[in-house]
């Protein structure tokens, strides 16, 4: 098979939209803007989803549902929150078509206006809160821990699969608390559980931390997230995590009587991560023979190609992929068997290669002879061979091994592209010329910060919860500073 | 606890919105017609999906995921589809709100008027034969089936909580197939699915059968449904399953080559059901106390109360109530100790009751004495006193008993009020003073179905596929007919 993919080094953007493509992760819709998720990319999202929501139970959370539409109004209550979401948004108008007196297809009927417009949820504190206020009287009723799987609607103007879609997936919490610690610990809490999640399921290493008061979330007090380094330099935000203080407390006036007696607002927290992610993971680990998935969330871990001329071959190398299907299986691994005998074998390896299903193995009649199995890793692309019997034992440590790898390999580069500036001078030629994450000391001040960004393109992703404190010179204004943060141009 | 529930026998309909409200499954949200899931009802939700889910898997179903918003003219392409869906809809218009001139609030941008409007979807057959359009050119590409677990808004004036909303949840499956034979097999195929489901799981016996062509999905050539038999006589349609014939494919130019290279258009099914099962679920069962769960869609299966005055009691009780609950949890069943002292155990007695968990233990301190435990069923409201060493094994044979007690209870229902009527009078009698489900023979035509409709508000809710053939008349027209056909009031 010849290569299907542009290369990352001849265009990183273009090989990653081919990608998605041609490993059947998704493609653009009739509607602008909105993709449409396929099987695979599908699976992979539905392993992100369940993993997710066991950790969000573990963590005491349950789910519910609240509506897709929110009255136009909602959306000026919280003075910040409306700069930012009620802008660029799908509006419903009116509730009913009819014919078009031409005969020619349909209309909207102007009789069918709606007294007040809704907005298709671009995010649902709004909606959330109003609908809290009718459920928190006092502290008996706190904390409320909910979560909600939904799709949500941002009217991007320029738009990239899994990346920036006017339509995407995604999981928004919202929990309100009795106090402002809880809700700060709930923040954190999550904040925690995504990094947890992108390191050890999605083999991508994060930085975690706190964003600028011009990146924080409209309505947030502090906004936290996880930044992690594409291999193309860029920062992509993979999750965020919000205090909100009391503003949508205030904002939809809900009050809560405390043990005491006293009446005092609730304290908020929203989280979520979207399809987005599928982007990171796409991104993160993949080569120019396609996709490369951590084992963990693989929708199928392992396939079993058969390689023969004569039926009797196959009927044989049938059998013995059974067992050995049967032995993976009883390990809790996913296996394949792909017998088709429309496709022949080495198309096979190339397209499994560029779905990134973790583990081949092949079964020719030598094999059977010999009583071995070819075994190939799609991570480093390494060919060897195995005594059947072992074949089990091995692969399912051998995935466990690949895990590992890809988070390496994935460490190894983000820490190799992490670089100090100590002057601007160094800054912008770091940022020019080779991307990744700058470590750079910052006057605190949204000018500065807006300068940069203008010359550079670069913008602070987050001030890392774990940086050390050092004494250092802002690298724009000279003026004196804590602790380095983290710059990058972004997704 | 006083009553918290206006009784069935008083007033139906609002016994059931009392019911979802007090047992904490949904309420109305602020936007008109759009119900709130709450945590309660969306975790019976969350069974539902997750086995039927795994049903649909095991039939070679893949899930993915479609636009939510569909162009306006892909409705107007199958003729009998824009009457049936594109009227009453939510249309976007807009992309944009800005800040009003007179500084109160945000107004509809004019300037971003989109040039063709977008209808959130209300089903999405149009959106998906655009794309399989792009996805099929052979018979090799052939079946596709896929399922998506999605939102869909269509307008609804009147609306009930679950039963018919603007916005609901659900899962619409969306299959091609190169033939004619292969698409009907798995139109029945899914309703079988449905069926099983629904008595297997919910505990809910069902008639399956085909729809009248008055009643079919717009678009379909023919339509299965299954249909229950509420408390109050009325019938609920609660799964369908569509054989589209080559409509969509023709409408969206869906063309494959076959074996022998000629072209033909594709064949289409499409089936779903919704968060009206939840409706379903909630009416066939519960009672005056409350909601009356199956076990097996019960979020939480057994509860445990301690009853005590002093701390030391309280103490020793809950070292007896984990132990049990470890017994059971190691058999797979799901129980919650309930030792908050915010509330008395009569209080939380009824409260589970009202919630429908199956089975309820007490422990007091004369159960500490003699080792025993108190249990009382959800179903019967009996209680009884087991050893407390037997009481693991005890209520995991109990809880596959309530399942079929209820299961019984229903089935006895739907058969006492399933009658036949022979004559038009007999029938009119029936569906005004009895209600139920009435099988009487048809003419076959859409102006008797309409004179009964008209005249009862009756409607034919299904041909039975399992009916036995039978010469008769039809009730109104006094024509020949070969089998009765179920009538019916419905939800």
């Amino acid at each position: 098979m010849a290569k299907v993919l542009t290369s990352k080094e001849e265009n990183y953007a273009q090989w990653y939209n081919d990608l998605v493509i041609k490993a059947d992760l998704a493609e653009n819709s009739a509607v602008r803007g909105c993709m449409v998720i396929k099987p695979y990319g599908y699976a992979i999202w539905e392993k992100v989803q369940s993993v997710l929501d066991g950790m969000f139970k573990a963590t005491g959370h349950s789910n519910a549902y609240f509506p897709l539409f929110i009255p136009k109004s909602f959306f000026s209550r919280e003075a910040n929150h409306v700069e930012g979401f009620a802008k660029e948004c799908a509006v419903v108008t009116h509730y009913r078509l009819k014919n078009s007196p031409d005969g020619k297809g349909i209309i909207v009927d102007e009789d069918a206006k709606l007294e007040e417009e809704l907005i298709v949820r671009p995010t649902s504190e709004t909606i959330i809160w109003n609908t809290y206020k009718n459920w928190i009287q006092s502290y008996r009723d706190l904390p409320i821990l909910l979560n909600q799987w939904a799709n949500v609607v941002r009217w991007e103007m320029r738009t990239r699969l899994f990346l920036r879609t006017a339509e995407f997936l995604w999981q928004e919490g919202h929990t309100a608390h009795a106090t402002k610690e809880e809700a700060i610990e709930e923040t954190i809490r999550m904040i925690n559980v995504y990094s947890d999640f992108a390191e050890k399921w999605m083999a991508l290493p994060v930085e975690k931390g706190t964003k600028s008061p011009s990146e924080r979330f409209a309505g947030a007090i502090e906004s936290y997230a996880i930044e992690a380094l594409m291999q193309d330099g860029k920062a992509l935000q993979a999750g965020t995590s919000h205090f909100l203080g009391q503003n949508f407390a205030k904002a939809f006036d809900v009050m809560f009587a405390s043990k005491e007696g006293k009446l005092d607002y609730v304290w908020a927290t929203s989280w979520g991560v979207s399809t987005r992610l599928m982007g990171a993971l796409i991104m993160a680990h993949s080569d120019d023979n396609g996709l490369v998935l951590p084992p963990k969330l693989a929708p199928l871990q392992v396939v079993i190609v058969p390689i023969y001329k004569k039926p009797y071959e196959l009927e044989k190398i049938s059998e013995k992929a059974a067992i050995i299907k049967g032995e993976l299986e009883e390990k809790g691994v996913s296996v394949k068997y792909d017998d088709r005998d429309t496709h022949k074998p080495g198309w096979k390896f190339a397209d499994y290669e560029l779905k990134g299903v973790p583990v081949r193995l092949a079964l020719g009649p030598r094999d059977l002879e010999k009583n071995t199995v070819e075994l190939a890793r799609r991570d480093t692309l390494e060919k060897e061979t195995y005594p059947a019997g072992r074949i089990a034992e091995v692969v399912t440590k051998l995935l466990d091994e690949i895990q590992e790898n890809i988070y390496r390999k994935a460490l190894k580069f983000k820490e190799e592209n992490t670089f100090h500036a100590d002057t601007y001078e160094e800054f912008r030629e770091i940022i020019n010329n080779r991307g990744g994450f700058v470590m750079a000391h910052w006057d605190g001040t949204a000018e500065t910060e807006e300068r940069i960004k203008n010359d550079t393109k670069a913008t602070i992703r987050c001030i890392p919860v774990n940086a050390k404190k050092e004494n250092g010179k802002c690298i724009v204004s000279g003026k004196p500073s804590s602790r380095r943060v983290i710059f990058a141009r972004a997704y």
